[in-house]
């Protein structure tokens, strides 16, 4: 048992590196502050294809094959690929892993699957199961708004704070063999209800999941804000990130130091009308390969936590008046 | 690497029990033949409820509970549950696991989702990551109906391809302590997309996906049909199971004499105007839970092949005129 760490954490003592990753975004990500970052800006919201869900699903496959060739790996050097989207039975990745044609396991936890599979990736590689698997998650824009809200068509209002659903896909390759980012530990999402029921404050959902996650994270580690050089939430926005920071001032913990959100540094609120910010999987996914990886590679960040945040939603269940319940995996990574 | 066993299988070189299980299904259920199986049999398809998807989630939260209480656990003896179910974004899921209060992978491989979760808490068993962990997928009729084809007040006509989804959970301890049965190898499923476009015909979208996780079980472990004394797959129905047997001919293989499916043997099609069989991720877990498990713990069985299997299909993508991708996924259980 000499990987388990405290109560719900593990503490990886076999290497675990980033091999490499890839991130694809779409054109308003694309225009965004970290423009120069994403490997690839595809203009084309259908990426080439007929429907929304299809170029979510090509979005997927393109990523995963370059985060493959950067790496001159073949699908066959694959032993297991860990895959989530937000869509209804997650077509994005049914369709969109076909063409690799290596063991999936399909993964869902809202806009914290990249998480979820970069915890189950290093698990996997930790145990010794494979030399090499793909963890990656996608969202789209429009596929995301036709499955949780509105026909683009209807040009709905949303408040301010609403986030927008980043088109984007990041991929990360995971392997025993030596990189320049690794992953050393992760601390495992719990489902937390605090029965809010508004869909578009997202961040209020989940800055609950998200305190409980770091909190846990602290105590099963025995750290504090000062261990981590950045602690990246995955799309709280900055209405999510001031109540995290209130529900964490109640432990006594103050990350505003530290504090960043994928979802409010992948646009420019203030002239890209995006609100409270971005969010979907791809959102901390495709940010995560893009910015923050490099800056670990680089030395600027010796030791991050990742904590993409998750809401646990349906048109069904929010039709039916149910509340939203949250959740948020965290993910250790430190300069290889 | 000592687990890895062929190219796309795992051999588990330290002990992983099925400690225990519980099954709960439906009144259409409890009246099949193996109607004295089940651990329960709820007669109100609400569940208590007002919803029926909130029906579901007080299946799997009962379900949980059960399999938890038969061995005297308590939800803080679990380290991570692996849970789905086949709805959009997984509220039944989401929403039934929020009571256990414990650290949860979201996971969806549609009917073949037990397989997944009884397939990573067997590779968290055996690196040592938990003491015990619970795997578990239910589905429910109503929510399916409601989901996947029409509401049930519409009382559409279904041509004898077609499946019955089973209202059903069942739930497995998995743990490093001795129990009856144990896991000793999985082969994860590979996503196959044959073309297929009929949803009411799952049982020809998901043979090519369970020949192709069979075949490479046999390959991987050196194996034959002989070597077990039960291949079960999950929900192919009568019409599936001869299109699994012409694809394994091709292959030069029989199972006919080892082939049980879960969907065939639980309901009676005679008189329970089932059509092709059942189907569902409560199927399979049900039926492994209730049949399959007595069975192996008796002796009867010394060594099975579970494969349950999934049909990768959404409302949006079968509207958009999508083909069905399958995916299977294996799991070696021997008598422990």
């Amino acid at each position: 048992m000499r990987d388990i760490q405290g109560n719900t954490s593990l503490c990886f003592h076999n290497d675990v590196f980033i091999l490499n990753s890839a991130s694809i975004v779409g054109k308003k990500e694309g225009e965004g502050p970290y423009k120069d970052s994403f490997d690839k800006i595809e203009t084309d919201p259908f990426f080439g294809t007929d429907s929304w869900e299809k170029a979510e699903s090509t979005l997927q496959e393109q990523t995963a094959f370059l985060a493959l060739e950067k790496q001159n790996l073949r699908p066959d050097d694959l032993r297991y690929i860990f895959a989530g989207d937000l869509l209804g039975q997650e077509i994005a990745t049914g369709f969109g892993m076909v063409t690799l044609g290596r063991p999936v396991f399909g993964l869902y936890s809202a806009c914290s699957t990249i998480g979820e599979a970069l915890s189950l990736g290093a698990m996997t590689i930790n145990a010794g199961y494979a030399d090499h698997v793909l963890s990656l998650a996608s969202s789209h824009f429009a596929t995301a708004e036709k499955q949780f809200r509105f026909p683009l068509e209807y040009g709905h209002q949303t408040p301010p704070s609403s986030t927008r659903t980043v088109t984007g896909c990041g991929a990360f390759v995971l392997s025993s063999r030596e990189g320049t980012a690794k992953i050393t530990g992760i601390t495992t999402g719990v489902i937390m209800d605090y029965g809010i029921k508004d869909a578009l404050n997202m961040g209020a959902v989940m800055a609950p999941a998200a305190c409980n996650t770091i909190t846990r994270n602290f105590n099963d580690f025995g750290r504090g804000p000062s261990d981590y050089d950045k602690i990246v939430t995955g799309d709280l926005g900055v209405v999510g990130r001031q109540l995290l920071f209130d529900l964490l001032a109640k432990e006594g913990i103050d990350i505003s130091a530290q504090h960043m959100d994928c979802g409010i540094e992948i646009f420019d609120g203030d002239t890209q009308s995006t609100h409270a910010g971005g969010s979907g999987c791809g959102c901390s996914a495709a940010f995560l390969s893009a910015v923050i990886l490099p800056k670990i590679a680089s030395g600027e960040y010796h030791r991050i936590l990742f904590v993409p945040t998750g809401a646990l939603l349906s048109p069904v269940s929010s039709n039916e008046g149910q509340s939203i319940p949250g959740i948020a995996h965290a993910v250790v990574i430190e300069k290889g």
